[in-house]
């Protein structure tokens, strides 16, 4: 174990050397280089796993049922037979997905202080060519030759193929070492590649066993028309970081134009999936979670990442979107696997670049520089500038704009050409423009700069929300021990989600109908319902005749960290038990250990909220704020009326003490 | 008033009555009781108004003023020149709408305990043809007849042209009549109605004058294809309620198949408009919370409607969706005008029934009979049915159930018209069948039922959220006082924003630079910071150079309820003061009353949870500000402090009479 940690910090010694040498991110050297680390990085992994791998594929059948029967989430439009790719969460999924997103902006927006924004789900076209999305947002195709309804992706085609041949035993080395390399390479293939590796295999369509077409590309944006006039193409957005790009200058205003600082944005965004399979983990509407860090080019740290480090996987070159340039992924086992959940990505100047282009809005920040800069500035006399108005009219600012764009020595050697030749033709935005030489008159001046400009860098922290529901869902359930008395063996399955997290933080419960019934018992619970509200705790009342035992293996299901009993006692009604002492208390049970306490009814929300406070804090500190109880007895006294109106009342006479005004009237009040 | 009311009581009465009697929605009778009820409620509405109309009109101007500087919200896309119908909401307005939801949540869903469920914005064809909205989902659109591009919507034109002629003071009062009747009437024209009173009042393209088309229906939904066939149709939701109505199996199944219960969704839905006006209130994609509560169709009370009852508008049955037969508005006066906030439909048993006739699954529940009935119950005898198998195989299961769907008496009816004539063709599902004798062979039983099945009724209280969202800002923004030495007459808004909505609970300020840069300063900050995390209370830092007067002003327009400021005795640095009592404490500012106290840092945040979840805000009963001279003098005396101590000592204490407790302790104070 220490001689691979020892290697791990060699290898990554040399990526860093050979990043420092800025070599292109294709460069052999620098390939070699990181699959080595990540080779290391697996080979720890693996020496640090328990002897029994990944232990959530033979619970995962147990939890499916779960999340069936309890709908936590299913497939969406199921009356009319479902449709690939579209999921519904039901009432405990939609409160733990929400339940995870409120953690996330905790965490995220309001411990590292973001600025978050809401933007449109449809983006006109123009946006989304600009991104590069329109012409690179897409899956590699084929079709049955013969049955034209029948689609398969063909790198998943072709990875299927690889791991079928990897299966026979009796392969060659050879052979291994190849279907490997292709295993791991097919998502990265042209088009080409990817037709040539198909025939080459002699690939056929899974279903029919026909020929399959030559692959093609198939955009993913789902398009749509806005308006009604047909002619403003829309699309669905395949990711929420494009609506923040759009509005980085706007944000930038709101933190004073300093860099760094970074903007979030959690919602939907859409992939029009060829073949979806995979359940929550391939959707074709799904939750995101971004975050785009806008930094200096110079500087990209940040002190966190160092606590995090070995926790991500870096891409090869070779894996990465069309926009970035490095990439760190977070990936958590489940039973499928190792499953990309965050994906972290400098994405580099690119998206700023591209839209500032388009759209002739400046979008760069400003540094001060350390010491003034002289430069030269080139532009056009008056006579030259007022004549291109008159020769080019409507173009004259672009071909203005071009002249002024040349260098000291270019413009000279600019205007001899012209001067020489008596005209030149130049082509400026694709169109043709003929300079006379009074065109190219140039002046000069020399400036002091004591500011730069420069195009932020931005790194794009991007997390997958289904995803992180998946591996909530899988890491905390387990099985209770099998009841040795139990005939029929029934599986006790427990979800046991931290009180942060979990949909219902209590579940109510009268021990039989005789309770259910009581009027005292259904005012208690009225007085609790209300409590909870208050609190804003999500909860349930399960009065159903269903045994106790019965109601508690129910609760487990749906992740309930808390049960609230009422017997008999509670309402005063335990014969049996000479004292009255009882009466008016519950009995709290916590679910993983099943240990109860007995307390009053009417302290049992504040003990659940502190509970809750203590486990929604990330690290720990701050008591619990005002409670219930208290709240309660000063509404019930009209304090804050009474109180009020008294301070009203001095403020208006304004006696010399007015503490001593304020306590007669209360005097009085309460004499009354 | 007294009189209006008594009115108002008859003729609530008297719609009852006419209800009770089941007329249908466009009885005469009904309307005409309806418009008499609505009219007296608009007389109350209006007697009970202020006498200066509309206070928010003036303050417009302001208001956008501050949404715009500080990016509460945009149009989006700015810098590719915006897409109409299309916003983006910046930091402040993302936290003030999500902090608006999360309340909705705890009012609604927690309140009343509703199954929240999360369903995808995409839907196929199949669904929205059943639901109706691929039929009737419309707008009706006029077209310049010389210039294609340019779209109306015919209903707005005529209200435009009605409201035009409305203001000639020299109408005749039979054509202000008209004029009135078809501005009210506009939205609820037949296309034929719309085209006859185009041309009737001639309008013409209001930007060029040319002729305009006959009107023709737009549907308004976005499409979009699912898959890469182009096969599969499909929509984006032009409402939340259908996905709750395609789970309405499932989330039933979760509360045991008993009946009332409520399912909400929050979400996007989507309307195409034809040509969006109105900001935030017409958008493209905008925000709804919809409940769908599923009730006895004979019982659709509601103790709480009561309470709330004459704050709503009820619709004319010509006003309602194709899916209604009932409404309810709660409109909010903004500077617009009357905004429709809420809309209350019953959409009786249209959606349940149309999804389960479509779909053939059973989406009806089951009510327990007072007493059993016996019931004829008709089925083939086994013969026939085992021919049926043979002679129409896989169509054989719909004529049997056709043959089993007869009466008593129907059945025996057949069976003689068959014998007779050997044979009879019937038509089933639009498909034909020769019935022979050996058919139609039956057998009857009498079955006892103690069970009847019906389709539950639909109650949907709908929210937009964005309206809430410019109620809110609208009726929080107020100017503070002129000071009188301004020169510039800077008008400084403030949004008397409420703790549980404000995007940011606090500010934290240093007095100046000096302070900003102090090491003692900062790491203070950086507990606050990690405290006010762990709470997920929402917090700035303005340390920037600007006046501290400046920077209030700042935070008064973000609508930030508490200022926190470090002065030199915070870093224990003021020589001045000899003492060094101070050290550690800071000033904790109220942005209404302008009210400060001082404490300890490390409690600051504390007290500020405790402000965020106390109910109702202790010292703090909501009302207008105090005057300034009030302000001084509640300072000068530390008032709030001391008050605010007392009561927090009388909470904890719990007191039989906390007012004459309070009184006792302040009677010492003002002793000292």
């Amino acid at each position: 174990m220490e001689e691979a940690q020892q290697r791990q910090k060699a290898a990554a010694e040399e990526v860093r050397r050979l990043k420092a040498e800025k070599k292109p991110k294709d460069d052999p050297e620098l390939v070699a280089a990181i699959q080595n680390l990540n080779k290391i990085k697996e080979e720890i992994a693996e020496m640090s796993k328990p002897i029994e791998t990944n232990p959530y594929v033979k619970t995962r059948g147990e939890l499916d049922d779960i999340c069936k029967r309890r709908f936590f989430f299913r497939p969406a439009f199921d009356i009319y037979g479902g449709t690939a790719g579209f999921f519904t969460y039901g009432p405990p999924g939609a409160a733990l997905k929400a339940n995870i997103i409120s953690l996330w902006r905790k965490h995220f927006v309001i411990e590292e202080n973001l600025l978050e924004i809401e933007d449109p789900t449809i983006m006109p076209h123009e946006v989304l060519k600009t991104s590069g999305h329109v012409e690179r947002f897409n899956d590699f195709m084929v079709k049955d030759t013969l049955q034209e309804d029948k689609f398969y992706r063909a790198d998943k085609l072709l990875e299927e193929e690889m791991e079928n041949r990897l299966k026979v035993p009796t392969i060659t080395e050879e052979e291994r070492t190849r279907y490997t390399k292709d295993l791991t390479a097919a998502d990265s293939f042209s088009r080409e590649e990817l037709g040539a590796k198909i025939k080459e295999y002699g690939i056929k369509a899974p279903e029919t066993g026909n020929e399959l077409t030559d692959p093609y590309e198939f955009n993913l944006m789902f398009p749509t028309p806005i308006g009604p006039s047909g002619l403003l193409q829309g699309y669905l957005r395949p990711e929420t970081a494009q609506g923040i790009f759009l509005n980085y200058k706007f944000a930038a205003e709101q933190n004073s134009d300093k860099i760094p600082f970074g903007v979030a944005q959690i919602g939907k965004s859409y992939r029009n999936e060829i073949a979806p399979r995979g359940g929550l983990v391939r959707q074709r509407e799904f939750t995101q979670a971004e975050i785009e860090f806008f930094v200096h080019y110079k500087n990209k740290n940040f002190d966190k990442f160092k606590s995090v480090y070995d926790l991500f996987r870096q891409h090869l070159p070779t894996e990465m979107a069309h926009y970035a340039c490095d990439c760190w992924d977070a990936e958590i086992e489940v039973s499928t696997g190792w499953m990309e959940t965050v994906g972290i990505a400098d994405r580099s100047a690119y998206d700023l670049s591209v839209h500032s282009q388009k759209t002739k809005v400046d979008l760069s920040a400003q540094e001060k520089l350390d010491a003034p800069v002289s430069v030269d500035v080139v532009y056009l006399n008056k006579k030259a500038a007022a004549l291109l108005g008159k020769d080019f009219r409507q173009d004259a600012p672009i071909v203005k704009s071009f002249l002024e764009g040349h260098s000291l020595e270019e413009s000279k050697k600019l205007q001899e050409e012209v001067n020489s030749a008596g005209s030149k033709v130049v082509t400026i935005e694709s169109k043709e423009f003929t300079l006379k030489k009074e065109h190219c008159v140039f002046e000069y001046r020399v400036d002091t700069r004591h500011y730069n400009n420069y195009t932020p860098h931005v790194i794009e922290p991007s997390f997958g929300i289904d995803r992180l529901f998946t591996a909530v869902l899988e890491h905390s359930y387990y099985a209770r021990p099998q009841d040795p008395d139990d005939k029929e063996k029934i599986v006790r399955g427990v979800l046991s989600l931290s009180p942060s997290v979990a949909p219902y933080k209590a579940i109510i419960m009268p021990l039989d109908q005789r309770i259910a019934n009581n009027a005292k018992y259904q005012s208690m619970v009225e007085e609790l319902r209300m409590q909870f509200a208050s609190y804003g705790l999500g909860y349930k009342v399960d009065d159903s005749g269903a045994s106790i035992g019965k109601r508690y293996a129910r609760n487990d299901e749906l992740g309930i960290p808390l049960g609230i009993t009422f017997d008999f006692d509670s309402i005063g009604q335990n014969d049996s038990s000479g004292s009255q002492e009882q009466e008016g208390s519950v009995t709290l049970r916590e679910r993983d250990s099943c240990t109860q306490v007995r307390l009053p009814y009417t302290e049992v929300v504040d003990v659940i909220a502190k509970k809750q406070n203590a486990s929604d804090k990330i690290g720990d500190g701050g008591k619990a704020p005002a409670t219930q109880v208290e709240q309660d007895y000063a509404k019930k006294h009209r304090i804050t009326e009474i109180v009020n109106e008294a301070i009203a009342a001095t403020l208006s006479l304004k006696p010399d003490d007015p503490i001593a005004h304020i306590a007669k009237l209360l005097a009085e009040k309460s004499a009354k």
